[in-house]
This record gives C-alpha cells, sequence and structure tokens, in this order.
C-alpha cells in the first residue's frame, strides 16, 4: 500500500523529480528488452541525434548515462581532466557547493569564487583571474547554469565572451541540471565543452539517466585525461557507439522509451515554445511572491531563475516549517532552504511539465500555509498577481487554438 | 500519439467522469484473466460484500454490471416492474429528464412531477399525489438523489417520510449516480429500494461498471416483474451467485482490481471524511461563486449539491464559451450547461478523489476565463473565498498529522 | 495483494478474454477526460471509420457499446425486430444456446434448428425452411459464425446464397464474438446485416465494449422494430453521430484509446496477416490433437475453428481437472467444456494476440497435465507435431526480416 | 511507436534484464515524488532492512545505488581498496574479464587466475597463493558468483574456507549479479565482505540500482581506502544513513517501489523456494540441451549454472545466427556467445520471475531454430526430457494447491 495516501494528487513543486506527463508514463510502462537486439541501436542511434536538439549543439557528442545528475558531474570531470588541474569554480550555493566538494575529492586544484548566496557567479573576479592566467594554468571553468538552492541563473555567454576576449583554452564545463530544456541553453554558440542534466528535471522523466553532451574539445581532451574512470569512461561508449551496439553495459528500456516520449513531447511543443513557457511561469511566480510581501532569495533580476524561485520568509518564521505543512495538510510538496538558507527560504520549483493551473493551485496553497504560519498574507493576493500575468500572455497549447 | 497533447497535466472538473487516483490506475493496468478460474470468484465475492458499505446497507444486494449509468437505470426499472406500471418521477433537470425519457419508453405510465430548474424535486406535489392513492396505483417512485445537471440534491429521507406516514408500498428507487460516495446517502436507513451509480463517478474508476443495489422488496418484485430483459436481468446473476461463480457473462477484470483498489483507498480514508471532504470543497466552490457576484443555479441553500456546481453567467455571456475557452485555453474541463439552460450556466465538478489545491486551481482558472470573455471578476477573489473557509477546515490527509 | 500470484506468467488460453498486448495496455494506461470534449469526437470518428475495415464493410455502420457479448446479442435483435417475429436460429453448443435463450426471453418466435454438439449449422434444414417460406415469415437467420464452446465455425457464405437464391428478405444476424479480426469475415460480401464481438476477443482489448455493425437494411429495419429497448437503441447513437458528439451516453475513455491502439496494431500486422496466422496456429494445435491420440470435438474439417479447439478426453478422464490442473500446477488458464460437454472437453482458445511459442508453451502444458491425469500420452508428441508444421510456415513478423 | 512489434509476447531468454512481474511494473507505474518528504524515508528504510535478506546478511549494510552492475563493480573496489593495492581476480569469462579490465583501470595490481571458459575458478592456484602470501599482500580475492558468460557457478564455501584456513585477511568481493536471489548465496555464512547485484537480474526489475551489501570488516576498509571516489562512495550514503534522510543524491522513485514490490514477490513465494524453482528450471534446460545431443560449455556439473546454460554448438554451425533468427523468426531473446566463445555457444537464460511453461515455450523455440540452421534435432525431444523432469517437481505456485 501507498504510504499515507491522501485524496487528489500530489502537487509536485520541488524543482526536480518533477511531475512525469502521462505519455511518457505509458512509454515507460513496460517489459524489459534485450539491449543486444537490433531494436534497441535503432532506437538509440535516433535518440542521441535527437538529443542534442535540447543542447542546442550538432557538432557535440552525448552520453545517456545510468546515473545522476551527481554520477553526471563526475562524468563531466573525470574524462576531460587530470589530477592536480587547476580549475575555477563558483560557489553560490548548495548544488554549486556539492560539485566543488566532489571536484576536491577527484583531487582538482579548485579556484573557488565565492557570492552571497543569492547572487551569481561573480564574473568580474573571473575576468581577473583569467587574464592574469598567462600559463593557461587554468584548465576548465566550471559553472553551474542555474543554482537550484538559491534560484540564481549565470550569464553563460559572458563568461564566453571573456574566455574568447583572453583566447584562454580553458574547458567550459557547465551544469545544467535544472536549466537544460526549461532555459535558453546554447551549447554551441556560447561553446560549452561539457553540458549536462539528469532525466528527472526539465525533461519530466524519472530519475536515473544522465545526460552527458561534450563538445570536440572536451572528446579531444578526453583522450588524455589522466583521472582514474570506468564506468563514467566516455571512451567505453565511443567503442560502441563505432560497433553500433551502443551501450558498454546494459541501459534501462523503460528510460530509453520514456526519453523517446518526453522529446516527442517537447519537439511537439517546440523547445522554443516550452522555454518561454518556463519563462511565464517563473514570472508569475515571481509576481506572486512580490504581492505577499516576500522577497526572492535571488537579488538581482539578471540571475531570476525561471525554473525555481528560492522565497525568504520573515526571521520569526522557519521555512521548514512551511514546507512541512506544505506536504502534511494540503500534499504540496516544496523544495526546502539548504544549508546557509536553511530556515530562511522555501522553494518552489517551476520546471517541467506544467501548467498555469497547476501552479496557481501550488501559489494558493502556499497563500494558505503563510497564513497558517502567522504570516499576514492576504489569501488570493498572489494568485491574482500571477494570473494577472498569465492571462495575458500567449496560450500553452497552440494545437488547441 | 494523443491528440493536443498540452504541457502539464489536464484539470478535470467535469462531473464525471473523474480523477483516477494513481493507486486505482496502477491496479487496473494488468492483462486479462480467465475469469472462472478460482481468483475471479474470490475477487467478487469480497467486493459485493465491500460495495454494500457505500449504500450503507447490509440487506441490500449489489450488482456489478459492465454498462452505464444509463443501462443502471434500466436494470432498476425493467428488473422491479411491469409495462404499463404507474411510477411517479421528478423532472428538475436534464439527467431527470433522461431518465424520465427512458422510463417512458420503456412503457411504464410515468407521473412527472415538473420542477423549475435549479430547483429540488416537489415534494408537496408527491405527497398530495400519495395521499390520494389509495388504491396503492403507483408501484414506484423514481428520484435522482443529485440532480448532476443543475447541481440539486433532493431529500431522500424525506421521501421515505412521506411513502411510510401512509404506508404506501411503492417502490423507492434513487438515481444515486452523482452522489453515492460522496454525498450522505443511506440506502437501509431510508428505505431506498434499488439505488445505483456508475463508476466512473464518486468511486473514481473508468466509466464500464454500473453498481446497482436492490433492497429484498425489490429482489422480490424482480420475481413478477414482466418487463422483458436479459442482458440487465438480476436474475441471471442470482443463479450465478448461487452457484459460487457470480457472472453470468465476463466481466471486466481490470475494473474489478480497480474497484478492489478504490473501495481501499475510500475505506482507508473513511466513507465519511469523503462525504465530508466534499462538504467542504462543495461549500468553497460555492463561497467562490458568491466572491465572483455570480449565483448558484441551484435556488436554496436546502437542495447545493456537495458534488456538482452550476453557475448562472449573465444574460451577456454564452457559458458554452466559457467551457471552450476553459478546455482549450487552460487545459480546464468544466461542464456545459444542458439543455434548458445551454449557455445559461457552466458546471465545476467537484466530485471524486480530489483535494484542496486541485480545486483552487480550478478555480483561479475559472476567474481567468471569466475575466477572458468580458466578466468584470477581480482575479483572486473567489480564490480567496474558497481558501480561506478551506484554511479552517479540518485536514483531508489524517494520516500525515 | 493479487492473489495467489504465482512466479512467471499466466498462460492464458482460454478462448477470452485474451492477452493483452503491451502497446494497448499502455495506451490504456490513463486518467478519465472530459467525453464532450472536442478532442473525444475526433478519435471517435476516425474509430468509426476504421472498426469497419474488420468487418470487411464500407456500407455498414458500426456501434461501440458499453456492453459485453450477451448485450452486443440484445442490440442485434432488439433493434432490428419486434416481439413475435420469427427467426430462425441454430443450437449447436452453449453460446448458441444462450443466444437462443435470450431470444426467447426477448419473445421472439424461434425456430431453432439443432445439430449435435461438435456439428455446424445444419444449413440442408435452413434451405428447406427458406424454401418453404413463401410468405417471407423468416424476418431474420441467426447465426454463430463460430461456436466457442465446441470450436465450430459455420459457412456464412452459404447461408448468404441459399438466401440470394430464393431472394428471401430475412436479415442474417450473425455472432462473430469469437470469429471477427481472426477469422475470415465478409460483411458487404456474404451480406450480413448486424455482425458483432465483444473487444475481449480477438481485438485482444478487456471486456466492456460490444462492437456491433448495422448493414442499411439493419439500420431500415432498426426505424421499425417495436422491441422495447433505450440503452441498446441504435437510434439515440444515430442522433448524436448526426450531432457530431458521438455519445449518447458515458463511454469508457481507456477502451476508446485501447481500441484505437488494437486497430494500430492489427493493421501494422495486415488483417489478413492476422487471420492468417490464426489459421496456422488453429492448425498447429490441431495437429498436436491428433499427435496426442485425442480427438477434435468438432466432427468435420469443414467446420474446424481457427480460434478454438476442443479436444474431447477419454471417458476415464474428467476434463475438467484438466483444467483444474492447468491452472493450480502450471499456470495456465484453459477453457472448461460447457454443459453438454462438460467434463467431456477441455478448450484450448488459439485467438487474439499470440505467437507460436507461447501455444508451444502451452501445448507442452497439456502433455504434463494429460499425464498428470493418467493418459498415456508421450511427452514432446504434440510439440513436436505443431512445431515441425510451424516451422515450415512464412514467419510472423515480417517487419523483421 | 513500437519498433517491430510482432504479434504475441516477446519471449525473454536473455540472462539479464529479465521478465518483470506485473505486479512490479503495476508498482512503477507512477508519478515522482519529493524524495525529501516524509515518505521517502520510511520506504528506504525497511527497503534496507529487506534487501539484506537476499544476501543472507544480518550483519550487512545495503547501497541501492543508481547505476548498473558495472558501477556497482566500482563501488565495491573503490570503497574498500587503493590504488596499488594487490587483489586476486579469476578469469573465466567475458564478466570476470570485464571486471579485471576495470580493476587494473582502476589501478589496482591485479593477481589473475586464468582458466579455460567453461571451467571454475582455480581454487588450487588461490590455495597456492594464498599460502605463499605469508606477508598478508593480497587485500582482496575478487570473484564472480555465477559466470554470465559461460554459465559457471564458482563454489564460494570453499573460497571462504581456503581463507579461514590461513587467516587470510583478505576481503572477499563477490560478483553476484546473476546469482543472489536465484542461486544458493550465503553472505554471512561465507564471510563474503561485499556483494553486489543489479536491479534487472533475479529481482526482476528494470536497470538502474545497483545492490550492494557491506560486511563490517569491508565497512571499516571503506575509512582507510584511498581510492578516489565520489558518486559511489559509502561514505555519503552513510552520512545520510544517519540523518534518517538516506540519499545523498536523487534516487529513482519508481525503482525503489518496484523494489518493494518484487521483495514483496519474493518473500511471499519464499526466497528458498525462489532459488529451488531456478534449480529446477536450470536442471530442465540442462536435460533439454542434452536431449538435442549438444554439450554445455560448462565442463563439469559441480560449476553448473541454475541461471544460465550455454549451449554449445557443432562447429558447422554460426550460433550468432541461432540468435538472430531466435528474434526475427520467434520473438525470441536468447544470449549471444561473447568473445572466446563468439559464434561457439548460444545461451538461454533462466532467471528471474519465470514458470515452466514459459521455459518450455523457449525450448520449442530453440528446436526449431536449430532443425532452421540445419542441426538434425528431433524436433519436441528437449521439451519432453525438460517436462518428463519437471511435471515430477514439486509446484511452482504452493499457493493455489
Amino acid at each position: 500500500m501507498d504510504y499515507v495516501y491522501g485524496p487528489g494528487r500530489n502537487h509536485l513543486f520541488v524543482p526536480g523529480p518533477v511531475n512525469i506527463p502521462e505519455p511518457v508514463l505509458r512509454a515507460m510502462n513496460r517489459n524489459n528488452e534485450d539491449y543486444r537486439s537490433p531494436a534497441v541501436p535503432v532506437l538509440t542511434k535516433i535518440l542521441l541525434e535527437d538529443v542534442k536538439k535540447i543542447f542546442k549543439t550538432t557538432s557535440g557528442t552525448p552520453f545517456l548515462i545510468p546515473t545522476t545528475g551527481t554520477g553526471a558531474w563526475e562524468s563531466a570531470l573525470t574524462n576531460t581532466l587530470s589530477p592536480g588541474d587547476r580549475i575555477v569554480s563558483f560557489l553560490i550555493g548548495q548544488f554549486s557547493l556539492l560539485w566543488i566538494d566532489q571536484q576536491q575529492r577527484l583531487k582538482f586544484d579548485v579556484d573557488v569564487i565565492e557570492s552571497e548566496w543569492g547572487q551569481g557567479a561573480n564574473l568580474d573576479v573571473l575576468a581577473s583571474k583569467l587574464a592574469s592566467d598567462i600559463g593557461h594554468t587554468i584548465k576548465a571553468i566550471c559553472i553551474v547554469h542555474n543554482e537550484t538552492a538559491t534560484g540564481v541563473t549565470n550569464n553563460l555567454a559572458t563568461v564566453r565572451k571573456l574566455l574568447d576576449k583572453l583566447s584562454h583554452p580553458a574547458l567550459l564545463l557547465v551544469d545544467g541540471v535544472s536549466s537544460i530544456c526549461a532555459l535558453d541553453f546554447r551549447m554551441d554558440e556560447w561553446g560549452v565543452d561539457v553540458a549536462l542534466t539528469g532525466s528527472q528535471k526539465a525533461l519530466s522523466l524519472p530519475t536515473g539517466m544522465g545526460i552527458i553532451c561534450a563538445s570536440p574539445k572536451a572528446l579531444e581532451a578526453s583522450k588524455t585525461a589522466k583521472s582514474v574512470r570506468v564506468f563514467f569512461d566516455w571512451n567505453d561508449y565511443l567503442k560502441f557507439y563505432k560497433l553500433g551496439t551502443y551501450w558498454p553495459y546494459t541501459p534501462s528500456i523503460q528510460l530509453l522509451y520514456g526519453l523517446r516520449a518526453a522529446l516527442d513531447l517537447i519537439f511537439e511543443e517546440g523547445l522554443d515554445n516550452v522555454i518561454a513557457r518556463h519563462g511565464r511561469l517563473g514570472k508569475a511566480t515571481r509576481l506572486a511572491v512580490e504581492a505577499w510581501g516576500l522577497t526572492n532569495c535571488t537579488q538581482k533580476e539578471e540571475w531570476y531563475s525561471d525554473t525555481v524561485t528560492a522565497v525568504v520568509v520573515p526571521p520569526s518564521i522557519d521555512s521548514a516549517e512551511i514546507v512541512r505543512r506544505a506536504w502534511k495538510r494540503y500534499n504540496l510538496s516544496l523544495g526546502l532552504g539548504l544549508n546557509k538558507v536553511a530556515g530562511k527560504v522555501f522553494r518552489i520549483g517551476h520546471l517541467g511539465n506544467l501548467n498555469e493551473l497547476q501552479l496557481l493551485g501550488c501559489l494558493s496553497g502556499v497563500e494558505m500555509i503563510l497564513k497558517d504560519v502567522g504570516y499576514p498574507v492576504k489569501l488570493g493576493s498572489g494568485v491574482a498577481a500571477a494570473a494577472a500575468y498569465l492571462q495575458n500572455t500567449i496560450p500553452l497549447i497552440p494545437s488547441r487554438i
């Protein structure tokens, strides 16, 4: 029996894992198959071609690894770098912190540029570090495109410009876990060398597939990278790509068919429409927060995230209590504040396969909870602000008009 | 491919078919089975016992017929009555009208008591008809417990009192399609002779099972009822009940397991809690309608329905346009106004497996649509009114507290 | 929890309900929808066009009624005939018997032509009855295309010839429950006026949809047929067909999408390939029976059924014990002998979505059971006979070659 | 649309991924959930307790890592060993070869004991290596319990005895990928330090979960092991175990519920019954091979595997052609011969949720294919030999008797 199943649906507004669309659930409702049969390579080949589209790359090489975002990180690092390599990494929230922790434990020499949580990556410091790096000791820039803990989106185009201006050869490794397929992301245009995401984020699949894309330069780097790796080694994949059998070890048949269905939905809606939809839902959420008189953890508009909003609560309120009550009382799943912002923020994830009324239902729940915990919110105020905006945006279902 | 699949979920607020809970979908995700194997009778036996609980009967005999509500009506009538029998029937909306049409086509002598749409059954007229029926020519009273077209709930206890006061032997046949498992319904206490519902209503299953319960008096009547019937004949069922194989013809294996899961959920929540939940969601909906400055099609509070609310729109607005836009623009499914109230009302179904935030999402959608079509609603007003009430009700998920 | 779930799959070889293909299960794994939304009529319209193909008709009008085969029978009869009408009906097994019972209870004047069970319809008697029916008192011929209880397929082309030779206007009503989509069936060519099947048979869906197709002549008859009917009344359907909303009452959304998937699979394989496949599996089964030294209940080759084989056991053996052991010991579901042949035959259903190795697994199970109950079968003999034949037939999966 | 979907089921007889039982498919048919909600830790806690039972350990600590068997290997090695550590490893087939390749690439000093493919681990050589290792330079013995490529089961009890006799402190690391939950495996009794399997093997789940169990001694070793690791680091898991939130990164919700259902099925059948069932199906397969006049790749009975049988074909036949035809012609998935035995053997996997008639269907398919490719097999001979044995074994479904 399911644990404490309440009436009605769970309202899933954590910034991942996110809601799985029904067509994807259907596609994954299947028995195992022999992945060495002729059918699976045919499926895989097309998937690998199609998955490049969500990275906006034509020159990249994708890998669909049975792992999570944490494993995808490790794959990006160990295939392109050698122990002791100097890398620049930005610490702006919990997930960039965890990635840095991984970088350090993998024995890289991490040059950390820290910002206050709620701020974006400090690109001025990067600029000066690059400028002074005449000897090109910096082998890679590691940056989280969208910091899920604080709802901060970094400006990758600017990072690329800084590198280009100096003709700096450092690799650009990007965590796109809570951005790819939801935010504007352009692998080729921005010269990203490794980009990665996880299946349970904007692709709206179950957890279990790390999706990584490597530029030709990153592939070249993998030939000499000395980091010890086997499970995550791209070269094993590339060997099987050449054989046309694709898999060095067993993939999840269900996730492959699920990915097929997820991509079909995204392409049917149009990737740019998907991104625009995230833009509208993000803006609507921020308007609600403003209407409630609360502040966004993200300190400047240029960093506002369209996939997650971290809401700062007044000091008198414990944000963890808001998250607890949301789940217990209204079957609403919100994101906790993590680490430095624990107790101070709660997070509304608005990524993945989602529409206006789902979001407004969530916002109405947040209003009730805020009042429950003693914050003097005017019920309906956030919903009204969000609805007023959403009503005047273009429809989400063009095919029905 | 699914037809015009939009991003996010469909918001299903027609008064049936309603949302199917995930555990029920899971239970039905199965291959066919031999219904003559030992497993199916064991399952059926327990289902027949358990299904009596949702009728609040211990003396009734249930039938699970592979049909819809229309078929369940036909089963109730043809098993208990003979052509030419006089029956009293109340015309108060589209579904009572359709049942009367069926009664007439099945060759009964239907004595129709009509009310204005939006009013309940006129029990005063019934009282006088019964009083003057010294010869007991009235063989049955047919009444819709909850008229789904107008959102009117009739008072069955009073009907029983009128019959008892006169010791009138007429059978009491009740359409509980949009009431049973959602509204207070007491088969034994109210002396209901045949009660019926459909799987796709408050039980929150797919369409395809007519669920009928017959009192001992109804069963007795079935022995002499001369209406021609085979598919709907209870006697065929009773014959197989005695044999212990239960099914005169093939049942849907999937719906049997689905019913098992649906009943498990209802019993886990508690049937009275389920009914109370419908009470709260119904009240919240009416408070929103009031806040919008619109009127309930139901003219008096005593008839307010906790499973569906028919909302009257101003004459300048076509309610069908509201329903059309809801689906096209917001992926929200509302109920049309039917027949006499076509264009004049739209309906919000709030029955089945549903919770607060789902309803508030729907209400926020209605607000946007009202504004879209030119009605000067204050966005957030209905949501706020509903939320203020819901916030102060007891939690829907006691197991989590 | 599932009742006595054993390891591995259930081997479902009753002649319905049959195995549901995975793509169909997937298609049905979905929430309810508003059947009054624009999406459902679009789906229905195409389904109605496509379903005509499995009847091989262009002039027929199909009805997808939420009922079973028993209801489909009732629909065929009550829409085309009036009480007291004389009909000729063939009694050749349990299902024709049940249909005749229904015909009699629906107050038709049934002229029964009986054959020994195991023989086909006696068309000589029909010929003489028709010849002597100068006044055309016979309003309809009712015939089961494939008698599921004995595995007998009747010759419909001959029935048509007999009618045509005499220009007899009687309607030809055909139960195609265990034939349509599996055996050669030609509605237009054979001048069938009403043909019907159930979703759980060769279409390989769950139970719950009666699929009926009416010729223009049958539709014409429905205008004057005086049988009382409402739920099964085609005219209600036709009214909604004209409106373009299609449904007089609620359909099962899941079965509609399931039917779509089932038809897609059938058209992808090719209807004639599907029929040829049933031919091969039927023949293989009969070869196994012969190898076991057992006899086919069907007495002549011209009546052999390619969807079900009834196997006669020696008098010393109770065939019901074979069926019981099959389920208990090997998780194999076989069909019981019914009524006159109870205890004397057991049935192997080989219809629906099935392939060679599934059948051979079944046959190997039957061999073990035969030995278990004391019949001196040579293990492997039936499997070998079937395999020797199957090996030399054309492949079932042309797309893979 | 599914790629080349043939009629009927796929017969999945590769030694993994294996058939998923319907109750497990049902359990996994669900939306994502917040893994930080209170529900998921409750579920996880019980899973971790229950999963120990399939290892037959009470003192072990399990880890459920979102990875495959290859990742589970890496987890076992990197958490217990340091680069340069001497380990003894047995090369007896393709999967032990791949593990050794991993061990070498992870920079361990691998002392390989090679056997002819088709033979088990040479424990005499191990004995002498251990005896001469006075200084305890051997840090670990790595052994594949069941070599999936050749169908060889190694004797772990003897390995333990050799270590104990010499009081040698080497860790015992066991790949139980195609053994645990199917073959007799006793972690505590045999003093196994790390045991591992993958979800898609005998547990009959989709691919995606590496299931690892570490002894207290292995956990102790993990504190000082210097291999670089982050994603696979047990210490991150242990940290979250202590917190009671269990997951250092996102698990697959679907696999957790699937594992729950899989364990429920195993415990309901009884783990020892599951193992006995594999014993019977394995023996039946070998009897069939013998009846066909073919030889088992496994050279001695003591090594016979009850989860996979590698069948040697005559030199004139290409075993890959057998596998190709099986899939194309009969929708039967068999295992290829790998590496040294490519073209020489094909493999029948008989592990996971499987019963007699499924296996006999497979064997009848193999017979037809053997004949197709020119091998003079007597059709039915293998099926008969297997059936004769199976018929006299105890039933697989005790609950039905």
